[in-house]
Formats: structure tokens, sequence, C-alpha cells
């Protein structure tokens, strides 16, 4: 029997990551599909068909037939669908979701483009890189700040907004961003990643498809 | 009496721009502030109230003293509110959704920043200028084709996803891209313009602060 959610991501991927940290932490078990980007296989029919902009990840909610793409907006949708990590009010939900935006906006792109480009997997120009230091650099100190005081990013419990910007901030030491320099950011971390259900990405996505 | 939203931003903000089309959209009043952002009054306390990101736009709610901060999720809160632009279902709904973080991720940066800096407004490494130019075209590219027999990015009629794309897409013939030389994206954005209550910044944005 299937489990309710099909991932469908390559474990290289941290938007994927955020979306199978957010059903184990959820405690949800889900079936895999490695999508073999090198080979292109995100841009065939099979995976249009799940997800329409040719990305990964992409889930499919075995429950409804529902194809859902997008990371941060899968989170809201498993928020929703799961009763879990969505805030305790309908404020709290908005703040998380302004969160979510302003990752996507600040964050995120600096810190997997350094990634990328410190493993080898993207080249760029050292100008564009260095942009991406001054950026990432910048999206951090923000974090850093407005984490002073509070043990989560919305409200006083672990929400999506926290399970997203994690998805980056995880990657951001192999970017060569010193997350140890910025106490408030690497205790939110450490609060993170001792979380139930919590796991790295070796242990939550797979190098080929499986069934949960 | 104020009127019942109150946005702050500045006139040259793409992101402001948004929050005013949908409000002019749906024909609703709304009273402005102006954010002085050359004298830093984005980093002010009186500003920071109202979006704790220090940036433009926030929209205040005078129903409920909410204060929202991030242009697309500001246009959820709208739909919301309002009863306008959400989406026919759920489902069109959560398309909207990874439409605008589709937006966020891959169109906005390229766009705003070419047209920054062809206005003046910013300096950039002739190398990142050009990396801008590289995603900002493969960005419009996948619209163009998302477009194909298509009046609207959702559903049948217009969305959140189209007011948040179209506040991008409007400033790419300053920032140098050949928005003519797409036709379905061409095509869209002139049945956009045909809306009722439709308007260009210069229009929905004054320079100065001012009651509805």
């Amino acid at each position: 029997m299937p489990a309710r959610f099909t991932l469908h991501g390559i474990f290289l991927s941290g938007p994927v990551y955020k979306v199978a940290l957010m059903l184990s932490l959820a405690g949800e078990p889900f079936d895999y599909v490695h999508v073999a980007l090198r080979e292109g296989a995100h841009k065939a029919p099979a995976h249009l068909a799940v997800n329409r902009f040719g990305q990964v990840p992409a889930l499919v909610d075995n429950s409804n037939g529902n194809s859902l793409a997008q990371s941060a907006s899968i989170l809201e949708y498993l928020a929703d669908k799961l009763g879990r990590f969505g805030g305790a009010t309908l404020m709290e939900r908005i703040r998380a979701r302004e969160w979510m935006f302003w990752e996507f906006d600040r964050l995120a792109g600096p810190i997997y483009r350094s990634r990328a480009a410190a493993l080898g997997f993207r080249q760029f120009d050292p100008a564009v890189l260095a942009q991406y230091r001054t950026e990432g650099e910048a999206a951090l100190a923000t974090l850093q700040s407005m984490l002073a005081g509070r043990d989560w990013l919305v409200g006083e419990a672990v929400t999506i907004a926290d399970i997203d910007l994690y998805g980056v901030i995880h990657y951001a030491r192999e970017g060569g961003f010193d997350i140890d320099a910025l106490p408030e950011l690497a205790a939110w971390e450490k609060r993170f990643k001792a979380l139930p259900g919590f796991a790295e990405p070796e242990a939550l996505l797979p190098k080929e498809s499986r069934t949960a």
C-alpha cells in the first residue's frame, strides 16, 4: 500500500530536504521518487505532470491526487493537511508565510548558490560569487538580529517558517558562511536539530527511488 | 475617517506597486504613507513597527490593526479579506501561491535589479548584471511557454498570481528585457492592462503621504 505522500526529488537539493524534513518532523512516512536531474528527468513529461515548472521538489498527495510544487507552498499544504507547524493563530500563519517569502527573496539564492559553487556543482564568475557572499551575510545578520530573545521565528513554537529557513541554513556552512559567529542563529539551529523527528538530509533522502 | 487600508511604501518600488494595484483592481481606496528610503526611514522605529523586516511595502489593516509585510503575502491577505482574486477553488489558490514563490525565486531579482541598474539606482559588477540578464531571460521564457493557450496564470480568471507577476513584468522593459519578442507574455500583459481598475504606478503611488 502506498504511503499517503510521494516526494519527488534529488538528494542534493535543499528545497527537497525542506519537504522531507517537514514530513519527518510530523512523523509521516513517504514514498520517494528519485529525479535524475543530470539526465534531464525533471524536464521529461512524467515529471512535468507532477511539477509544471520542471523543478524539484514535487509532492503528490495520494489521498486526492493533488500534485504540489514550490517547497514553501508545499509546507503550507502539509501544515493544513497534517495540522502541524502551521502556527497557533491565523496571524502566526501569516507571519510564517512572510518569513518564507523573505527567505525566497533574500536567503536561498546566495546560500544555495554559494554552496553549489563550493561543491563544484555550478560555476559562477568571481564577481557573482562575491555578490552572493555579501547578500548571504546580510541575510544571516538579519536573522541573527531577529532571533534575539526568541526560540522560534514565529510565536512560541516551531512553525513551517523555521522548517523552511532551516532547509537553507543547513547548507550555509558548506557555502562558507560562519554560522557559529552568529550566536542567536547558532542557538536556534541547535534547538531545531533537537526536535523529535529531525534528521539530516543523508538520512531522509535516498539516492534512489524507494517506498516508505 | 481613515480608509480601511494604509499602504506604506515608496513610488519607485515594484513590490509596493503590486499591493496598490491589487487594491485598485478591487476598487478599494487606501491611505498612503511615503517612506523616505534615502533618509533611512525604513529602518526607523515607526516603520519597523509596521514592517519588522525594515522593508516596503507594509500594509496596515485599520479594521483590526494588523500590519502585514512581504508583497505576495499581503496579496494573499487581501484576497482573503476582500474576497477577490484568490482563485475559484482551494487548488487554484495553491497554484497561485506556487506561482508567487516561483516569482520570488526566479523573476523578481533579475528583473528588478536590471531595472535598478539601468535607472542608476544601484550599481552592480558587469558580470553580476550579465548573470541577471541570463536569469531574467530564462524566467521570461518560462512564462512565455507556460502562458501558451491560457488567458491567465491560474484557472479561467485573473488571480493574485497575475497581479504579483505583473508587478514585476511592468518593470522588465526599463530593465532592458524585450517583452514584445514574447507574444504570449505580451498578450497577457495587454489583457492585464485592460482590467477594470488597472492603473500605472505613477497614477497609484504618490510621492508624498496622502489620505484616500
